[in-house]
């Protein structure tokens, strides 16, 4: 029986269309391209760098019924040339519902720009004339590519697309992550694939430390023995038209293009009561900005979700065995090619449960111990952006906590330089600049990670407010026994900006979405905490154009009324923008944000100074951050779990 | 075969005692006890607060080669009514090194006087009839005790053995917490069993709510299904006389009665070299304020480690299946009774491997995936102070990384209150003051829990440099492209003070050991670094005699020149302390602390503000951080691990 449902879950995943807000469907894809080229817009020049599902309205998606018609509609971006348009579909209807010109931003790059940029730079003879130099005489072993640049960095990108190039040689490996040719960079023109300006600044030679992190023959460490993580009667989830369900957990999820695994409808069963959590929950963006000023590195700056999802889409194949464990569900999604046609995407989520080994909660009373083992759900998928790869979880414990995480594993990006050691330099530690030698002649280019996570949390319902409960040290000038003690001082956050937070340790605060409409039995609003893990802020100016669009790495917490257009932390066009879209500039308005419709914006951000242990690829980084209920139960959830995993 | 590895596994735990780290056997602690009665010091009245192993010299440990002499010493705290005695007795040579009357200081309460003074308030007729105002006259269903106070907070302490006692009422329950008498408190001389003082503030009703974390019959939750983790071929750890090792990992441990697990000796093997990494790693102790002013709350602030390891020792068994899973082996440790007899306490700590369903790296390139799946090595025990339950982790990664984790669990303190709901409070959220109601009546009172880890790493050798890499923004000027990036400023610590650090978002950096004498391949010191996870700091005033206490808490990490006698953080003797000994303390001396034998202090802490979630027993809440290879190793030390876990 459990066999064959795993069967059943397999057989199919989620391509099938059951809610508003599941994802777009083949033929719905279809419906779409039909439907602009029957509007005579499109041309053999046409490319579709995006075609999102456009998510319904909130009350609409929460009134919808099953049986109801169903709203259903796509954003569409077209590019022609240099021009970007915009499409609204209705896919129910096969109409347009308006089509504009968009001026003053770019779509996002296609593979075939980039890569045709790379080729450009090929044929191009200043190019072939500055590898000579560099004794790199057979073009087969190079690769070039030429990349978006997320800011407004050179007059050009006004009117053209450039791309920024740069190559690296495979000579003596299968690929050519860490044999960066460096000095040689070049703008392209990519839509025209003409190579506009060639820069030289003189010939470094190509790393040659050890990049093959697989090698054949293996000769895998000794000295292990199995182990074998079973469920003889199947996995407990259920996954039923689309809803998980797993013990008190409900939701909804679905594969979006651009931003990953989009989680809908999250609620908690609460004896009769099936309770709202959150909306959504999804990330909303990355910010990855490299620390180094030479050319062809102070264009890094990724905006990694909306830069890069064209085609192939933010998340990548997961591997059984490796990736999630053998009890795994997986689910394809199904996305556009930049031509505007849907393709299938295999295993890019996963869903397992899995045994902790730890305690939901215990406790020892004499030679008595309570307690009861636990176990988790997690819902997984992983995206990889060229060289990184970021491993993206979705925890459901059993205790109403969702543990958010991300592993940050792949190849770092790294910079042929000429020294071999740092020998020369003694025991300053200071040099060489910008990064640490992971192997001989190979830099590894420091670089921070900013993840923007949206959290629609609906608690109780739509309406919730914000409160910081901050942590004041109160002295005691009459106490005989101590001198001071701290209380806790809720702030009730009125309007967008008393909501932006940051993390001080010297000055902690609670953040709490409450419902201020339901009373809990203690007479508290339900609500649910955001509890902060590991993270930090931005180190770069705030007027450097890399921040202005990655402006959300500024602060640790945000607050934002709930507005369907707001998805993404540095806007809808990234591309060579001028970082006027955004959290930072839609909070600027200072909206009221209390006891409405609200979401909140957690920055989960990382410094990464590489080593040598880094190199060459990376062991997994994990970073979380919890929500968690405060509150929103009367009492432990957790009571009640069977006192064995068995 | 390998069942009868565990089985021997099992058969053996570490009693024996095969190095000079190793924990006091029973032949040892009967060599103390017939040492210091033979040489007269002990009378009927003595009582023998604590025992323990006198740690080697390092050098003498590290020295040591199997079939030499081991130089073996116990000290020894030796209570006569209210006098401390300091003996150090050395065991092979059976005879006292040293005695002496300690003036100033006071011993670990015993568990006799704890519950001696509960029995003797039980006597006080001040007290009965204060109980009988609140409606109780049957006293069966009454548990008082009289506890420590850590900081000296009544004239009497300087004498005289004060405990602070207040009492609470089981009745419809099969445990008191969360049933406390409000208003009585009492003060007893421990030693003489007299009540010197009662204190009546008035009657609250005590408290109603349900506190029944177990009740029969069992209800369990339903919809789950079995899961098993096997290891059908047996662990591959091995414990020999002590060590154990696992994958590249060698390390041996003991159970300190005070301190609990005290690893020894880490090592990773690389390639032919076994390499240091960590001389010696434990708790050193555990400093948990209260944040309530009233009559019998000002007085709650445990210093968990250092006040209350006679009799029972900081651990407390773990239970199979609950704290540990079915592949796990235990250990059970030797430890001192009152009277200074051993005594066995069972299942003190646990090892065992699991499978983490996370690839230990990952990449994807096109279609295919590279990587390895992860396991861990986990060696686990559990401290319940009370009503609070710690589950201690030290979790041994494949890539040279060692993840801390605390998991907060068990009981939390609470107050009967009048309020049985906040709604008199309106949306204020302000009331009650000190805590949030978890139950009606009772009241979850706000607390800190600070932990100090003692790192005493010796990457590769004992001459160590701690350096802080600090990331500073540096502005562009002339940068076409950008205005700012961050670099790394590396700075060496010569002293204590300047290694003194706090975690500020807007001012990071790296924390670091580093063996200036040894230079890994790049030409990089050899290091380890410690990241820290998500922490607090303490917010009582510094000139606050609990915060003098518990100084440690100020900071998140401090860094000292190695010594013996340096062990706890809070001083020897934290009961009725003038918290004149301790890390603040130490490093007031400004030691040098370069390429020499340097001790790391991490500061683990979080404040607690309970939730209704929390009652009646609370889900287990994790905080970690990680000491971690960097520039250790020449490479990512995981590329050769096994594709598959089974």
């Amino acid at each position: 029986m459990s066999f064959c449902r795993i069967f059943f879950a397999l057989a199919l995943p989620v391509l099938a269309q059951h809610h508003p807000l599941d994802g777009l469907t083949t033929s719905e894809y279809w419906a779409v391209y039909d439907t602009i080229q029957k509007a005579g817009h499109a041309t053999p020049d046409s490319y579709f760098p995006s075609i999102l599902l456009r998510a319904p309205a909130k009350d609409a998606a929460l009134a919808w019924r099953p049986g109801q018609p169903m709203p259903r509609e796509a954003d569409v971006i077209m590019l022609e040339k240099e021009v970007t348009y915009e499409a609204r579909v209705d896919i129910t209807g096969k109409k347009l519902v308006s089509w504009k010109e968009m001026k003053g931003v770019q779509a996002p790059f296609l593979d075939s720009e980039m890569s045709g940029a790379g080729e450009a730079m090929k044929k191009d003879p200043r190019i072939v004339e500055a590898l000579k130099k560099r004794g790199i005489t057979d073009l087969n072993l190079v690769r070039c590519s030429g990349l978006p640049v997320s800011y407004v960095s050179v007059p050009a990108q006004a009117t053209a697309r450039i791309g920024f190039g740069g190559c690296t040689e495979i000579h003596g490996s299968y690929h050519g992550w860490g044999r960066s040719i460096e000095g040689l960079t070049a703008r392209i023109d990519v839509v025209n694939k003409k190579v506009l300006e060639v820069i030289d600044t003189g010939a470094v030679p190509v790393g040659a430390g050890a990049i093959n992190y697989e090698e054949l023959p293996e000769n895998p460490r000794a000295g292990t023995t199995p182990i074998l993580m079973t469920q003889p009667m199947g996995a407990a989830y259920k996954i039923d038209k689309g809803e998980v369900s797993w013990q008190n957990w409900r939701f909804r999820f679905r594969i979006d293009q651009r931003l990953g695994v989009v989680l809908n409808l999250v609620r908690y069963t609460d004896g009769a009561r099936q309770r709202s959590v959150m909306y959504e929950g999804s990330i909303s963006e990355l910010f990855v900005p490299y620390m180094d000023p030479a050319n062809g590195w102070n264009n890094r700056v990724f905006i990694d979700a909306g830069e890069f999802y064209a085609d192939g889409g933010l998340l990548q194949p997961l591997k059984a065995g490796l990736d999630c464990p053998a009890t795994a569900t997986y689910f394809d999604a199904l996305m556009a090619g930049e031509r505007g046609t849907p393709k299938v995407g295999t295993q890019r989520a996963c869903l397992f449960e899995r045994a902790s080994s730890d305690p939901a909660w215990r406790h020892g009373q004499g030679p008595e111990v309570y307690g009861r083992p636990s176990r988790e759900l997690v819902l997984r998928s992983a995206a990889v952006i060229g060289n990184y790869d970021y491993i993206m979880d979705w925890r459901f414990l059993q205790d109403g906590t969702i543990d958010v995480a991300v592993g940050a594993t792949g190849v770092i990006e790294t910079k042929s330089v000429a020294e071999k050691t740092v020998a020369a330099h003694g025991d300053t530690h200071a040099e060489p600049e910008y990064g640490k030698l992971v192997a001989p002649g190979t830099l590894g280019v420091n670089h921070d990670h900013f993840f923007s996570y949206r959290l629609d949390l609906d608690v109780d319902g739509a309406r919730n407010s914000f409160m910081a409960e901050r942590l004041v040290q109160k002295l005691l000038p009459n106490d005989p026994m101590r001198k001071s003690i701290w209380v806790v001082e809720p702030s009730m956050a009125k309007t967008e900006q008393e909501a932006i937070l940051d993390i001080k340790l010297d000055r902690p605060a609670m953040w709490m979405f409450v419902n201020p409409n339901v009373k809990g039995p203690l007479g508290y609003p339900t609500g649910y905490e955001i509890m902060a893990g590991a993270t930090a802020t931005s180190l770069l100016s705030p007027d450097d154009p890399p921040q202005k669009l990655g402006a959300f790495s500024a602060h640790q917490f945000w607050v934002t009324p709930y507005d369907t257009n707001q998805r993404y932390a540095s806007g809808v066009y990234p591309t060579a923008s001028q970082g006027n879209d955004g959290l930072a500039d839609w909070t600027k308005a200072n909206r009221p944000i209390s006891n409405t419709d609200i979401v909140g914006w957690y920055t989960l951000g990382f410094h990464h100074v590489p080593r040598a242990e880094d190199w060459p690829v990376m062991p997994t980084m994990w970073h979380s951050f919890q929500i968690r209920p405060f509150h929103f139960f009367g009492k432990n959830p957790v009571l009640d779990l069977p006192k064995s995993l068995q």
